[in-house]
């Protein structure tokens, strides 16, 4: 790959008390990651935020600049603590109208599973002036894309759907390739030589992370990724090498 | 309660590539979330950044002129990719220098195991000048405290070894208290009241959480906090009869 790879990044903004609270465990975090990972966009920082309208604005505007999108989960329903659709509306400095379109979904919605469209639910229906509307397949209430931010449930089977909607629409990347070799070393006996090959490799990102074998104790599972095929195979080749002989010298010493 | 309730808040840096590619789910943040509301520290922001210096460095300066504590996880280990220590001495203008004491720690540690003190290994070892260690009883490598930011490690073992370690010495504040009211009606069957009722008790925190009850539907569960239990009471009791008034309407009306 001669041409230089196109990076396309993401923030991820959850917006709720009970994740802060501990109450509700996030589901949504991971499944976004693995997503944007699959599909060629790097998710590159993640924000969990109070119901607070401040701190949900500044979160908007100082992700939305430095990313190329930016997907907030939570604050969309019929409540008075949901005020995600404000924030969004605020942050782009635009009114937060009643949206005819959603109307009509949540209309259409009550017709089949009864209920009023009150005061309540027809916050759902309050879109930032110029969003277009995310469609929720699984109850209804749309979220919405404006600018570079997009807006989806909390729930985390109505925030998937809804990412399979926006999903094909999404600008990506040339994809971030990843090989994972299992070291079946200690992570500090292996170290300081991975260091030097992640130093004369700066084009590849190399972790290590440490496990729990259950059979063998203290491992590392060492992660290379790059967007260059090649180059990852060379460098998961160089550190191949570089395990058998850190560890043909370890078992002659010990 | 009369006097003004202590408050004391924190945010959790989570760091790690690992956790935005996707490859690592995050149990840390939870835990956390969790442990502090029961000691009477609110969390009031989780960021999650990767391996880049400037990224660490900013949130880490960002977050600890915020909030009373800052807790970080992740990047304490003996690899490259470990650069969590480098990034909290550099926030706080200080050096990165060789503990005395975390040499020992570590020294000791591989008499026991087995393994040199090599120049990987080291890289534990080094703390930023004027932080005091945090203990870990896990895998021994310790952490730090450095001024109101906590820097532990990633794998949740160790994690939550060390938070056990620092929790007694953590100034804590009135705990927020709270109660969950299951509304079994939809939530935006009771919005509209509810945000009434939000309205005129600007003093307690009322959340609204809709889920899918197995039997019934698409059902609620309301939750109050509030740091004064007189006052938590009374809105609960108020919600409850907010719930059935409303209930007999619509079962009137259906």
């Amino acid at each position: 790959m001669s041409a230089k790879p196109d990076i396309v990044t993401a923030a991820v903004l959850v917006i709720g008390d009970e994740i802060l609270s501990g109450r509700t465990k996030d589901k949504n975090i991971g499944y976004i990651a693995d997503y944007l990972t699959a599909i060629g966009i790097d998710l590159k920082e993640v924000r969990v935020v109070s119901d607070d309208a401040a701190a949900i604005v500044d979160a908007l505007n100082s992700l939305r600049t430095k990313y190329t999108y930016v997907f907030t989960t939570g604050g969309i329903g019929p409540t008075h603590d949901d005020i995600t659709a404000d924030c969004v509306a605020e942050a782009f400095g635009v009114a937060l109208e009643f949206h005819p379109e959603a109307m009509a979904i949540l209309k259409e919605r009550l017709a089949k599973t009864g209920g009023e469209l009150n005061e309540a639910r027809l916050r759902m229906a309050r879109i930032p002036r110029g969003a277009a509307l995310v469609a929720n397949k699984v109850s209804g209430a749309p979220g919405f894309w404006m600018g570079n931010v997009i807006t989806m449930a909390g729930i985390p089977a109505v925030m998937q759907a809804m990412l399979d909607e926006v999903a094909p629409k999404l600008k990506t990347g040339t994809k971030l390739l990843s090989e994972t070799i299992r070291a079946d070393a200690k992570e500090g006996d292996v170290g300081t030589e991975l260091g030097a090959i992640a130093k004369a490799h700066p084009e590849a990102i190399i972790g290590s992370y440490p496990f729990i074998d259950e059979k063998h104790g203290p491992n590392t599972n060492i992660v290379v990724r790059s967007r260059d095929a090649e180059k990852l195979a060379v460098v998961k080749a160089e550190i191949e090498g570089m395990l058998e002989k850190v560890k043909a010298q370890l078992s002659a010493v010990r």
